[in-house]
């Protein structure tokens, strides 16, 4: 099939490609033993999760060309380190839960934990070294540089979260959400294109598409914690909240308001009251938080937008990228 | 100049080699920020060590022709690799020193220890990426198994500290030992001799070579943990048994013992006399665990040996690596 022929239909949707990915991924992707070593690796795997990153791999494939088996080799590296990451984050966060069932070192201890995110690291750059010999430095450069990225990330949210609320500046506080969650998201894509054969201009629209999504869901995920509809989001709002987790809300609530405001907030994060989240929340109501947010996140989708139109393929090929991102961004839950 | 030529002569020595490691490898390999995530990563660095590794990255590539720019690059890899294992492995071990220093986790906090750990692996594949493309996958392919063999080492390590002393088997403990301190030390050969056109079957020998010196290398430490002269070791002997730490000379009295020594060994592992290395020292002797070590990593040096004379290139050219041996495995601290 010509290949003008191809780019001129619709790719597969978010939903198909998702279901081609988990047939793969959802065989054993470890050896069986040690099984101290890969069950706790096969395990968090098991909690499932959508794949975004993954599918993203494959839609940045499709966007320019036919999907490549290649492509599935990367999105697998991708959702391996992702998972790897998500081992490590909970060991350091301390979180007892992900996805409402234990996280790995709770339900296998830290060691464990720790030594199965290194080999799901390992086993990434070896799926990685299955693409053809053609492709591999260059998916090698963006796949290392992000996972360094990432990594830079996660200290800095450590680092800010060890500060006192008036020391941590927006923009490097929003400049650490694009490390940790942003640019895995747009190296994914990225790294698709480059298996597609897209040109070095659609690769950069492409990623700038994929990094100015990544934070705006980032500030839906801070919005939906505060305000989302407890009955569609799954959970009692606040969480964030109870822990004092610095999130933009908080952060530009803080900026937002008056020294007595400032002094409200200070006193609330130092106590333990059940009125806490309610108190906080109002807080946020009065400084328009809420309202900054939506549109805060309205701003970034527009910037999404605009790079998804500056690729220069048929819109008819865009079509799924654009409902990707309603999908991730209307949600409520 | 001719390789004929250059063959014909001998390699550089550990010492001339290990000086030209350190020239590159001293200069800072991190960047600055966050200096959260970096410091600890070059502080370990800092620490020294003998670069055993990277050496022998070089010495296998210089085995079968002038060394090429890429062996430095691997050679950073592989001890950006080993350093990134002990951090994680002190984690594990819950160990206080390292080289006489304070560990990562003790000076950094596990968290930054853990994530700097993270980032120096991926960092070591950055590096294997600057090397010629047509390397690149058969580097990358015994890079990869061999860090996944050093987790499952590190993992089987940890199950059978966990076993009863009888529920260990020699030859399963030995496997462990090989996966997790030997086969890094015959990939850095091996890896160094891909850069350096080696034939498959020379390759293999120098693996083998590579393989059998870690099994002697590991039975020596074991040996001078106990036996060791404590003025030329630096430390008081006995540090494996008073942490109960299996050993072979643990696994080989307890498999040579007597059903009334096997008692008295258990016993000992649960008392906290201060007579306790004494004792056990006592029974080592008694079984001629000392006399069988000794023997023991001779028969791995014959074997390593046997293996070394297999290389089909001119016995001057691998006067280096035998001397190696020596040094490695007829030192006494």
């Amino acid at each position: 099939m010509p290949a003008d022929y191809i780019l001129s239909k619709p790719m597969h949707s978010f939903k198909a490609l998702s279901g081609q990915f988990n047939q793969r991924f959802d065989q054993r992707v470890f050896p069986d033993k040690p099984s101290g070593l890969y069950d706790p690796a096969q395990y968090i795997l098991g909690l499932g999760g959508k794949r975004i990153r993954p599918v993203l791999c494959l839609m940045g494939n499709e966007l320019f060309d036919e999907i490549r088996e290649d492509a599935f080799d990367v999105a697998v590296a991708v959702e391996l380190f992702h998972n790897f990451t998500l081992i490590h984050d909970d060991i350091m966060d301390e979180a007892p839960l992900r996805r409402g069932e234990p996280t790995v070192h709770y339900k296998y201890g830290p060691h464990s934990a720790l030594l199965a995110g290194d080999v799901m690291l390992v086993q990434a750059y070896e799926y990685l070294n299955r693409i053809k010999a053609s492709y591999i430095h260059r998916i090698l450069q963006v796949f290392s540089r992000t996972a360094r990225e990432v990594c830079e990330g996660q200290q800095l949210d450590m680092d800010y979260a060890a500060l006192a609320l008036s020391a941590v500046d927006m923009g490097d506080y929003r400049h650490m959400i694009a490390l940790k969650t942003s640019v895995l998201l747009a190296a994914s894509l990225q790294m698709g294109g480059i298996l597609g054969g897209g040109s070095e201009g659609n690769l950069d629209h492409l990623y700038a598409f994929g990094k100015n999504l990544g934070i705006a869901f980032q500030i839906q995920d801070d919005y939906l914690d505060a305000f989302g509809d407890p009955e569609k989001f799954g959970k009692q709002p606040g969480g964030d909240i109870l822990v004092n987790k610095k999130t933009f809300l908080l952060l530009k609530a803080w900026e937002m308001g008056s020294p007595a405001v400032r002094k409200a907030i200070l006193e609330l994060m130092e106590s333990e009251t059940p009125e806490k989240v309610m108190r906080m929340l109002a807080i946020y109501h009065d400084c328009q938080v809420d309202r900054w947010a939506r549109e805060e996140k309205m701003s970034y989708v527009y910037k999404a937008n605009e790079h998804l139109e500056k690729i220069t393929v048929l819109s008819t090929r865009k079509k799924e990228l654009s409902e990707l991102v309603d999908i991730l961004l209307n949600r409520e839950s």
